[in-house]
């Protein structure tokens, strides 16, 4: 297919790439930050420009990835008639963009993109749709660059997903925040805990969070739990943490 | 070296892989679990045993790798002078062992491990020793098994390494199971967060988890957080820990 992409960040850039990788073409890049915009169309060999009103009108599909709140200006006076047109956005409705297009949707990738990853990691497609035009076009596409995790999901279930992706991406990256400041503060090495964090999140291909839980709480090892939190006296936020999680755990079920 | 593995468990199945993989001999497994021992004796062609007083006294170090609450089941009249020997607790005190030889310490390994486990992970190693015969062997035992791995830690040191292991791997297990628990009941496919899973944890080798930190709580974007809220209604403990995580990302610094 022929993409526009509009934006430039990290959703886009990466979109991008895995559009290309999977033999599309980006025929232009629009952003309003005029240095990001350049770079990825010659990364892409594209062009890029930064006003609406020179939008390329051949393309098959036109993907907004910007940040949540930009998405009402770039829809504002945008019209693509005839045009698929979707946000990546898990929190905006689709309705954002009714008035550029009869074919609007979603096309929300679950994943945490960075435009400087090195590699480009698997990403989850959640499409959504006005019409079926929309929905066919916008699941081809997604099905070009994640063959087996495609799905489609209206704005509960995508709204549910983003919960859970809070769990485990959000969350899980302050405890490792938190870990790296006390780690620090005691002088230790949070990269020696690299390995553990690793092996913690790829086990779940094998076995399920359930199955995997270990640890002082499941055990209901209080002494070890005792000798945790005296250690943690001097770290109060941390040790709240602490606390709640550890009850969490045993409360179970 | 020449290595007497005590205990079957996970830890005991793990450890064994690696030093046969650097080149060690297990001479033998001592277990009180007869299959399980017999299994590994198996598994690395070597003999097993049930019982303490058929132990082999030639070996040249000693790793007793059960649970903490069995060490001193295991220490209990087991003499060996001379030999360096050594348990693979955090939270255990060295001088558990100061009867079995003057050569006593600890291996403690930084990792999540498995008997099941399909490849052998990274595995920082810990050491602590009586004596310099006891440091300098179970260290290069260490070295040769995670050559850039290794380091000195006394009991102080090893407890806070076990708080912040509690951290970024019980903890964060803890929300994976959450987030499993919540996909369930509303019907999404936890498998799909996978990708994301590994992406949070693979990128803290490019990337601080400070630098990291995205989503809601960070932006303090109190619209999508109150949706989430709504959502969590109904599963008071999730709604709880989504609270005083939010709110520990926001407190910063």
């Amino acid at each position: 297919m022929d993409i526009v992409i509009i934006g430039s960040g990290n959703v886009a850039a990466v979109l991008g790439r895995k559009f290309r990788a999977a033999g599309h073409k980006i025929v232009q890049v629009l952003s309003r930050n005029a240095k990001a915009a350049s770079e990825l169309a010659y990364e892409w060999d594209t062009e890029s420009t930064n006003y609406k009103s020179t939008i390329n009108k051949q393309a098959d599909v036109y993907i907004i990835a910007v940040s949540d709140d930009a998405i009402p200006e770039v829809a504002e006076d945008l019209k693509l008639p005839g045009k698929v047109v979707a946000h990546t956005a898990a929190a905006v409705s689709k309705e954002a963009l009714k008035n550029i297009t009869a074919h609007y949707g979603v096309f929300y990738p679950l994943q945490s993109l960075r435009a400087g990853m090195t590699s480009l990691p698997d990403i989850p497609i959640y499409v959504d749709g006005s019409d079926e035009e929309a929905k066919t076009k916008l699941s081809a596409l997604a099905r070009s660059i994640s063959p087996e995790q495609v799905a489609v999901a209206g704005p509960e279930d995508r709204m549910k997903l983003h919960v859970a992706a809070v769990l485990v991406s959000n969350f899980t990256n302050h405890l490792y925040k938190l870990a790296a400041d006390y780690c620090q503060q005691e002088g230790l090495d949070f990269r020696q805990l690299l390995p553990l964090i690793e092996e913690t999140a790829l086990r779940l291909k094998e076995i399920s969070p359930k199955e995997a839980q270990t640890g002082p709480a499941i055990r209901h090892d209080r002494e070890t739990i005792q000798k945790h939190l005296e250690l943690l006296n001097a770290y109060p936020q941390l040790k709240e943490v602490y606390l709640l999680l550890t009850h969490s755990i045993q409360q179970g079920n």
